[in-house]
Order: structure tokens, then C-alpha cells, then sequence
């Protein structure tokens, strides 16, 4: 392999643009097929020592779902009580997961008591194989994009109760919840941005030493 | 934004197994320009709360990179130590990082102390501002790759060592060391596999609940 070529290297950038956090979808099903394509990245994705860590855990039955969205919307008033004025009330007016309405939802875990890789490259930093979740899903993300499939990442939740609900083993580490479907509208500008949160920096800063 | 179209998922999909993790570098230079369209991928990525909290240095000076590169050669002996027979053999044999001969290196930081965002996301899950500098440097990673760029990501290194050598804010969190460059050679099979250390996983599990 040597460079791609440029037509698409542009595809990719517009992907890259496009991409966006979801968090209102349709509730029409995904194919299998489709999801089985997107998931195929994360065979492919890089970890540290070859490790793999990445599990997943899809919410399918509605017990398991009721008690995420009650563990959201619990832990989301929680962080209502972080904010006051102004700010309190815009953050009462977001939307801040597509958890009610999403097809597809996912938990997805690094398992820290993996054998595999030997420990290679996580002596020091043994938070890369959390990293290595995170790529993964990176990479599952820009192939549900480039599908039309939206991906809206929760962090707004409880990781201890949610493990619990989830019944997972003790030595898995709540990396993700994922919500995944197809959106109800596209943009290029992120949500936060356009309800006016905040906004993109104009430019990225590089330091030298 | 729709589906992309198939020949570009193809080549998506073709990108990401071809993606490695590179420690074998040639030396000459990369062209500024290239390495300003991959690095624009940072400003398109995923972050909670839009807090984009990546901080990039880029070591340029021979001393900047002369410590980093004993921290490297440090930390891999004292990871050496950990194994034991064929495992030890196997592990003095591996190549882990590029530093040595990668003509562009970056130690990529998260501010934990960003007022940016207010916060939106991270009250439970305060790690997920590290995991948005990881899902930028995924996009860095494939965006150089189209462009024929190697990436390697060096976990084998002491970070507080390294943050005293480049002098950073004490807020600012070690996420990855990348060595960027030329590739001496293409593969489809991850060096860890190729030199038996690890074999991929055949299948992704999906537990439900």
C-alpha cells in the first residue's frame, strides 16, 4: 500500500466533517447486515500488545434498557445541580442522548485482566489498553457514518450501577455506552455548537520542544 | 449526508486493515503540507462537551528527543525484566518503538483542566476528555495512512518522566507518544503477529443482556 488516492482522501476528510455526535434518531430497525460491516472495524482496530480488550455488551431486552435510560436520567439531573443561571437553564434545554429512541445501543467495556498480549506496552500506561477501546470504536463509528448510521456517545451516566444492571464481570471497565441508528437530521456543525454550548477552536496548537 | 457511496466504504474498510502500527521508519523528511492535512483531522474529531481538550507537542530539538528517547530505552529494559524465559528472549527481540529514526514525533496531551465544555459529560466519567484525544489521534492515524504516512504509538514510557523532560502544565495528561513517517515496508499482519508474540482474534464477541 502507498497513498490512497486523492478523491478518496477527500471522501474521507468529508467523512472526518460530517461525522457528528448523534443523539436524535429514528426508531426504524438497522439491518443486520449493515451493523455486521460496521462492527467488522473493530477487528481491525490497533491495541496495545495486540491485546483486543474491547468487549461489548448490546442491550437488547427492554429491562436492561429501562434501567441505562433510568441511570442516565438520574445521573443527568445529577449534573443539572453543576450548573446555575444561565448556564443551568441551556443545559436543561440539551439533548444529551439518543438513549429513549435508538435502535442499537451498546456498552462497551475493556477487560483490564486480559492475557492476551502478555502485558506488552501496558506496564507503565496500562490505561492504553482503554485507549485501545477507544480506537476501536473510533474506527466503528467512521464505518457507521460512512453507511449513514449515526453514533451518539453517552458518558452521562453511573459506570458502577450500570456494571451492576449489566451483571459484567468485576475486571471489566466501562469505556462507552453507544447508542446507534439512523438520524434524524445531518449536519456539519456539532449539536453543542449550534444550541450554543460552545463552539470549535478556529485553529490547533502545536508546541515544540 | 447519506450513505457514502460503496467503492468508498470499500476503500474505507481496505484503509483500516492495512492501518498498522509502525516502528520501522525511513528517515527522510515529511512534506509540511502533508502533515498539515492530516493533523486538520484533530480539529473535526468527536470531544465531550465539545471540550476538545488535545495538546500537542511536537519534539523537534535533538535534546527534546534524546530524553525521550532513554525514557523509551529505560522503560522497555525494566519491561524486559518482567518476563521470563522464551518470553524474555521472545520480548528482547521486538522492535516497539520508531523514535530512533521517525522524522516527526509528537507527545499528545489532555488538558484535564479545560474550562472548555463546562464540563458537559465528564461529572462520572471525567476520563472521557482522554478518551476524546484518543479518538482524535484514530483520525490522525487514518488520514495519514491514505497519505502513504506510518503512525506508531509508543506506550513504553515513563510519563511523568516525560512531562518533567518536555516541561508541560502539570494538568496536561500523557495520552500517546506517535512516531510519524515513511514506512520501510507495507502489511497487512500487525508486527506483534508476524513475529509471534500474538495472534488476532478470529471473532468479536457480543454478549447481550
Amino acid at each position: 500500500m502507498q497513498r490512497f488516492p486523492k478523491p478518496f482522501r477527500d471522501e474521507l476528510s468529508e467523512l472526518m466533517r460530517w461525522r457528528r455526535d448523534v443523539r436524535r434518531f429514528r426508531t426504524d430497525p438497522v439491518d443486520a447486515a449493515i451493523l455486521d460491516r460496521c462492527l467488522a472495524s473493530f477487528a481491525c482496530a490497533p491495541s496495545v500488545g495486540l491485546s483486543e480488550p474491547w468487549r461489548l455488551v448490546q442491550l437488547t431486552s427492554p429491562e436492561a434498557r429501562a434501567k441505562a435510560l433510568a441511570n442516565y436520567k438520574d445521573t443527568n439531573a445529577e449534573a443539572l445541580k453543576g450548573y446555575s443561571g444561565d448556564q443551568a437553564a441551556r443545559y436543561a434545554t440539551l439533548k444529551l442522548s439518543g438513549m429513549q429512541e435508538a435502535p442499537v445501543q451498546f456498552a462497551i467495556y475493556c477487560d483490564e485482566a486480559t492475557d492476551k498480549g502478555a502485558g506488552l506496552g501496558a506496564a507503565t500506561m496500562p490505561e492504553a489498553r482503554r485507549y485501545s477501546v477507544v480506537g476501536a470504536i473510533m474506527q466503528f463509528w467512521l464505518t457507521a457514518r460512512a453507511e449513514g448510521l449515526g453514533v451518539g456517545w453517552v458518558s452521562v451516566l453511573d459506570p458502577a450501577r450500570l456494571n451492576r444492571d449489566l451483571a459484567v464481570p468485576p475486571a471489566w471497565h466501562l469505556v462507552a455506552y453507544l447508542c446507534v441508528g439512523w438520524p434524524e437530521t445531518n449536519s456539519e456543525m456539532p449539536e453543542l455548537e449550534a444550541l450554543g454550548w460552545e463552539q470549535r477552536a478556529a485553529t490547533l496548537t502545536i508546541e515544540t520542544r
